[in-house]
């Protein structure tokens, strides 16, 4: 009989449970789509600030805006955590042409990558040699490349569904192009921009030269897919063509700089410690709403909702928005590395920085014992439909807070539109839905009230 | 023995088919992502013609260049459908003001619903009565409403997931609410735009004055939703203030216009007819590229795609692209008469009239042996994220083929920015994303290669 009583308790106590969090989930939705907050704040970093590269005075307006913004919010606790950054800087726009005979030239859209060198003052005139990829370097040896503009145009693949995987196949180009075609004696290079659109942007991005020896270094420049294919034919026509460009971009002393933190102090579990996060830098040639103001946004928006809903977490929930994403991971490699200093034990870490679309649901790098677990809530996202759960990476910035335990995990938005506006002049304000970024961080806020209330398993037991 | 090896047989049939099908289906999105057509269709019906309202110059035009188009892809047969269509003209643009004192005005963003008849020809001037929808009218009464212009304000609801939901739970105000105010006297009515966002734009649409005799008719015009904010905010500071508008809209003779359609005849069941369509005629004020552009040049695409591909179907696969879904529902009446008449054997019918999003799915308008049947192949539809298969209605233009028999189906594209240009100035080309168009496209093609194939269920048993 006692048994009996139990069981019915504990049916009784699971159904009550089950629509608890139903009704909890409903509420947070509701909250986001009729009296959200993320969009208002993104309006502002975005048109009130703009481009916000690491070490530029947009930057340190960010820093500023959002933690007045928390600070408005009533958490337990609001801080900055200094970083250094590294600061490179465009300076005078970049300029590029395409001679076909002496005289005869036209006008390409460039723009140069994030890190690289200027090119000398007068600007650098050469011979182009195209590949598609850097393997072909080998085969076309230190003779035809040498003196040479290597242009490397491998495109995106548009047959993959995941743009993501499109981008992974092709960023090689665009990261170490310079350095390698810089050991066969090219002078520079020039690398399609990473976009499935055939548009006049050029889209930036972070490189690196590797060991380069400084005086060794060859400046990299990003073109427009438009650009690209109009190279590519006239080269095609006329392999003796003259690209020209310029560039005055450099890389400064590094500056102090901040991630931005917020918390709200966990009732019963306050030593467990929940963060959410995106980046807080961006690119400068557009106003980085997408990648990563949305992020940021949603994430300060996932403390604002639990609040707003009445919801007391039993563990700590905390936001970071993390400067430095872009060209450094300064601000990550800081606060993973403060953690570890501290000794906090982080449980969950979930980030947002694949743009502000309809999220489709989340990625999760855990244990299989863990994923079941979340598995288990995916009804209760279902009628939100953003119950696609993968295992998968979760996010740059909060990749090095990763150990045996912690669940990461990163919002996975439908992927379609991000690579038209990544890095590039049109990533702005106006390329936002609201009620897609609205339903992304109702998404974040859900699966974190979850995730509190029910606790992860650490070392194969639940920490609840 | 003999059992086993049928067995085994068996087996490795069914083995074989669903590779098959996975490969088949791999190679229409791939056909339809690197090569499609169906951007380039939708640029020239978008920026050549434009808004494609029946009745007018553009609409003719788009049935002539759609025609033309599917005359270019060597299928089966070609052919328009005459069909008499209602002639509503716009005239001279609409023009509206607030008048919150002698002298003192603002203007207003309105645009006639369509049907509507003109105010005077000086316009009409009136107080305003606002209410949140119909059944206020008896609460209010004859007194409170004869004389004066009823503003229907009510929004669409944001915490629905759907938006086409909020929608439905709006739209009576538009469609019935000039023919309920002049019940009790109203001059005029004015509706807040059915979209979810804050903007300039007034969202027409279809209205009807029922059984209301043609003296009694009152203009009805759209307002743009920043603009009911203003009027109801004004409103509430002083009930006194007046409302002018004018416009110059008619209703003309009806005129001959066309259905467009194309086919494949199939190989096996050449009378089975599976038909895949959207609707050719669109609003005025944009240029209809997602209302519903997007949906026949999706819908032309299956049939390039499935020979594109080296696909010989079954059965007859025929586009159909409807004229006057919008004020009348002509195009469609009639090829369903059509149908019945010639005794026609329409066992599937697909429409895509959501928008040229991203795919996340179809509805099932069928029963449930072949709606199971159907559920069987999400695995196949689950790589490219298009597998939320869910019972509901299937979409305007094929719900007059119901019978007890045909599966109707409608293409559900993610909801979440349809409004934002539904029916307005903002439904334009430039906001549809050629991805997520071609996305649709290869859904559509990949469910309609599944039906050809494995036929549905009639009357109990397959006709396979």
């Amino acid at each position: 009989m006692k048994k009996i009583t139990v069981l019915i308790l504990l049916l009784s106590f699971s159904a009550y449970s089950q629509t608890d969090d139903k009704e909890q989930i409903r509420e947070i939705y509701t909250a986001s789509l009729t009296n959200g907050m993320a969009y208002d704040w993104l309006n502002y970093l975005s048109n009130q600030i703009g481009g916000r590269l690491s070490g530029s005075v947009q930057a340190e307006q960010a820093v500023d805006y959002t933690k007045k913004q928390l600070d408005s919010l009533g958490l337990d606790r609001v801080w900055l955590q200094p970083v250094m950054v590294p600061k490179w800087v465009r300076g005078t726009p970049e300029f590029a042409y395409l001679e076909t005979a002496p005289g005869v030239t036209n006008n390409l859209p460039i723009s140069a990558l994030g890190g690289s060198v200027a090119t000398p003052l007068g600007g650098l005139k050469a011979n182009i040699v195209e590949v598609k990829g850097i393997d072909e370097l080998q085969q076309l040896g230190r003779d035809k490349i040498e003196g040479k503009i290597v242009f490397y145009n491998r495109p995106m693949d548009a047959a993959l569904i995941n743009t993501f995987q499109a981008y992974s196949g092709c960023v090689d180009q665009r990261y170490s192009g310079a350095e390698e075609a810089a050991k066969y004696g090219a002078v520079g290079i020039i690398v399609r921009s990473m976009t499935l659109r055939l548009d006049d942007y050029p889209h930036t991005g972070s490189m690196s030269y590797g060991d380069t020896a400084l005086d060794k270094r060859i400046p990299a420049a990003a073109i427009s897919t438009n650009g690209a294919e109009f190279l590519s034919t006239t080269l095609q026509l006329n392999p003796e063509i003259k690209f020209y460009f310029k560039q005055n971009c450099k890389q400064l002393d590094e500056v102090r700089s901040y991630n931005v933190l917020g918390e709200i102090r966990g009732t019963t579990y306050p030593d467990e410690v929940i963060v959410v996060g995106g980046h807080l830098d961006s690119w400068d040639l557009g106003d980085g709403s997408h990648d990563d103001g949305a992020g940021c946004v949603q994430s300060m928006e996932v403390l604002r909702l639990l609040k707003s809903t009445g919801y007391r977490p039993k563990r700590t929930i905390r936001v970071v928005l993390f400067m430095n994403e872009e060209n450094g991971l300064r601000g990550a490699t800081k606060y993973a590395e403060t953690v570890k200093y501290q000794g906090e034990n982080h449980v969950f870490a979930l980030e947002s920085d694949a743009g502000g679309f309809t999220p489709r649901g989340f990625s999760f790098d855990c244990s299989d014992a863990n994923f079941q677990r979340i598995l288990s809530w995916k009804p209760l996202f279902e009628p939100y439909q953003v119950h696609s759960f993968v295992k998968g990476g979760s996010g740059a910035d909060i990749g090095p807070l990763k150990n045996g335990n912690i669940v990461l995990s990163g919002l996975r938005p439908d992927s379609q539109r991000y690579f038209d506006h990544h890095h590039a002049e049109n990533d702005t304000f106006e390329h936002v839905n609201k009620r897609e970024l609205e339903l992304g961080a109702a998404a974040m806020t859900s699966l974190v009230y979850l995730i509190d209330k029910y606790g992860v398993l650490a070392q194969g037991r639940v920490t609840e």
